[in-house]
């Protein structure tokens, strides 16, 4: 497992995007831009259907995201982390999951999921194993 | 090959950064953010140096790529563009896309690439296949 840099938990917390890579059966990447909060030193996402993601990690736990940062580097070019991590899918707990970081991403009074959107979904939790892109927690900066 | 919506070529024209994903002889995914932009149909990316992304591109075309927008949806999720494309690597013209791109992205006075890196280096020529994420290009928007 890969220490998390104070510096990426910070934008792990944050309200950045995530955009999230897992692989297909045909080993293509499926990409989707969600929401991510740690819990511990695991990074979480919540995922109230059953969606070509949820069953490509519990084929290949292999997942891969990027998340831009607001800083730049000495060149002028935008920080941005990717993490490599291996993933499992923990059924149910997506729709509490999804409350709390609707409120980092959407405000603190929205509710999520919407009405109408409901069951116990599932919570891929993801370890981190390397860091990269540009900023203080790359391995080269 | 894919349609370019209107709103999708705008994006592939702005300063967001392109979430990158080629793949690893493994199978694992590699990730990196990058300029983009459009010549023709066609998404293209310069590279100066030989790194693991031309050489996956040599051996698997087939490359996906997130980008952010501007807008949000109705639920007020961010709207973000996803290509999946066939890339393939021209040799050379890296320095001259990467200062057209520079322009865009850090400012119209700016020399890019800095003073000590050179070489013909590599151009991304991708054909999207397929476009989705949250947004007017997303076919089930």
């Amino acid at each position: 497992m890969a220490d998390l840099h104070p510096a990426a938990r910070e934008l792990l917390e944050s309200d950045a995007l995530a955009h999230l890579v897992t692989l297909n059966p045909d080993g293509s990447p499926q990409m989707s831009a969600v929401w991510v909060g740690l819990e511990g030193d695991e990074i979480v996402s919540g995922h109230m259907m059953r969606r070509q993601k949820v069953r490509n990690v519990e084929r290949d736990p292999r997942v891969t995201l990027s998340i831009e940062g607001a800083g730049f580097n000495e060149l002028g070019l935008r920080e941005y982390l990717v993490v490599h991590g291996t993933a499992r899918v923990q059924q149910g707990g997506a729709a509490e999951l999804l409350q709390r970081l609707a409120r980092v991403y959407l405000g603190p009074d929205v509710v999520f999921p919407p009405p109408g959107v409901e069951g116990p979904g599932y919570v891929f939790r993801i370890t981190p194993e390397r860091l990269g892109g540009v900023g203080p927690w790359a391995s080269h900066a």
